[in-house]
């Protein structure tokens, strides 16, 4: 069964996106009671990278999803259950960003910011079967969506899979250098390329 | 009194379901400072498999109340009393989560996932209640909806109750087991059956 | 200036009803490891206590809410100033429910319910003079709301203000009768007090 | 790209406003099986100052939001980037509004209270910077807007930047009275200043 309307889904993705992005600032602590609260705060610094990173990186994919949606004028339970899977994923953020706040420039930063990449590639292979779902035959798509439109999308995903697998396999060699060019691509890269791809 | 429109009662609703779905990830913690992160990350599968039962559990049921408020058209005190008391046992998912996170594996297992268990079989039990209440005597059904569309929904309730007794009662012989049938429940079971039951 | 379209403060506002009710179940925890999980969930029972009282409570105010918010048509910035002091006192109501979770039937338990109950007196406090404020001289009322319906509102509103502070004073005498009777009050009185006025 | 229909940027908003708002009762922690309940809660003043002073100054910038975005009939991904920021920004208040709660009237506390006092000066250039953006040329106002109007707005905006520089330099010389000052400012200042802009 096919149903109309879209602006349900919408409403419970942009609350998961919301809830996910604003619980972040629950990683961040500072103890009660620290002798020299100046120099904790600048020692915390893995806490505001994790905490920018993520948040900008939520609010990219929630910025396409938005945009996406637009051209989807239908759904389905499947559809439902693949974009209840994405916000699964995103909703699972906070936990690896944590990871990555407590323990980058530490022992075990390799193993966090793999897992947290590892969070991130999960998520863009879930979106990217999202709109594949969506756009195969036009399954989804609204009427007055033209073909055109669809072939720009297809080039804003064309580099999310393979920038996800580079931030990944990034994570084994530099954790650092991971966590960082994640930053650089949600906060200049992955907004132009989706930019680009809509002229 | 009945009053029609229902988008505010859906508001909250789906506000409460998001909301809890996404607090799941804070019953995930990995304590700063562990010597083997790694070892850490793989003994906590408890804490993931938690996290995406209940997550999905709580999609599953968003999805079936999405899809049943089409079919009421309007509403009064007692059913928004009902949902309120719904959603009072879909925000506290999180707190028997924890505990299955927590003690599945350890000592004291089989009394978390009875309180987990007994947690969904009291919201399968509410969520009965609550349609039951609407469609007795199409009390609060929209006068556009067939009563075949009504049976249909019927049969997507039916399985809800005993399988959630069915999980409960698990919980006493094996925890684990209980668990993963309420994971594999929530993740292939009904909602094919609430498709089966839309044909 | 007024405005008129009353959509975006019933979202806001719907947010943070469903959130401070949402993060109450945050209050409800036991620690990891327990020898005898069974006895600890049992003797938590305070904690399941504050937890209903609360978000059955905050479940009531949001109904309340909603029904009132439909009498109004139009809203100033004193309105909004007013029903965000509102706001901030519900989602306030977390820390106290809390304090009667981890000190009801202890050392100060009469402390405890006391901070609570004046919680939800401030909150009657100010939705009196929410409602108060839109209704004097028709101020925000919506033309097609006649005076016989602002007076079925204004006997609903009648029974807050001498509840609440019956609930704060019984804090001082019997702190657990008082949240008991707050629970009550949730569940039985004040819904139907609400429908009778409407009558 | 520009595209028309604000309402999913709204609803996302209100989500972050509304919950880094209510997350903000998270710092607010009285350790249970204290001897003295009263005495801390007594105690524990700055931390209902935080609260206060930051639940109003959210929701003064969530009002004054919702009231710009009425003279806002499109945008494009620049705006929403900035409107990401500024988001970002408002989330990450909870986080110094705990340390301005655990530490005023201790060791850091000036420390705190700086922290506290640049987020808001952040949160103050972005909103000044989202605004320009929108209104220079008119390159997103809406073509129902005149200009004066918008010259409204501006004066509105006028004492924003001066007023968070002076609470920020304040913290500096006394922290107590900067986090005060804030206050005030959020309850009397803001709103009668744009009351004053608006006619």
């Amino acid at each position: 069964m096919r149903e109309t309307g879209t602006a349900r889904i919408e409403a419970f993705s942009d609350g998961v996106f919301a809830i996910a992005a604003t619980l972040l600032v629950l990683e961040i602590a500072i103890p009660p009671g620290s002798v020299n609260l100046g120099r904790e705060l600048v020692d915390a610094w893995p806490s505001y990278l994790a905490y920018v990173t993520s948040f900008l990186t939520i609010g990219i994919i929630w910025i396409n999803h938005h945009h996406n949606m637009r051209a989807i004028g239908s759904f389905d339970r499947t559809f439902m259950f693949v974009n209840l899977l994405l916000l699964l994923d995103v909703a699972f953020i906070p936990f690896p960003t944590k990871l990555v706040a407590d323990y980058l420039q530490k022992d075990g930063e390799r193993t966090a910011v793999i897992a947290y990449t590892a969070t991130l590639l999960v998520m863009s292979v879930l979106y990217t079967v999202w709109w594949r779902y969506a756009r195969s035959g036009r399954r989804l798509i609204a009427p007055t969506v033209d073909d055109a439109e669809l072939r720009a999308i297809d080039r804003g995903f064309a580099p999310g899979l393979p920038v996800y697998t580079i931030v990944f396999v990034l994570a084994f060699i530099s954790p650092l250098a991971s966590v960082i060019l994640t930053l650089v691509l949600a906060a200049f890269y992955l907004p132009s390329a989706t930019l680009f791809a809509e002229r």
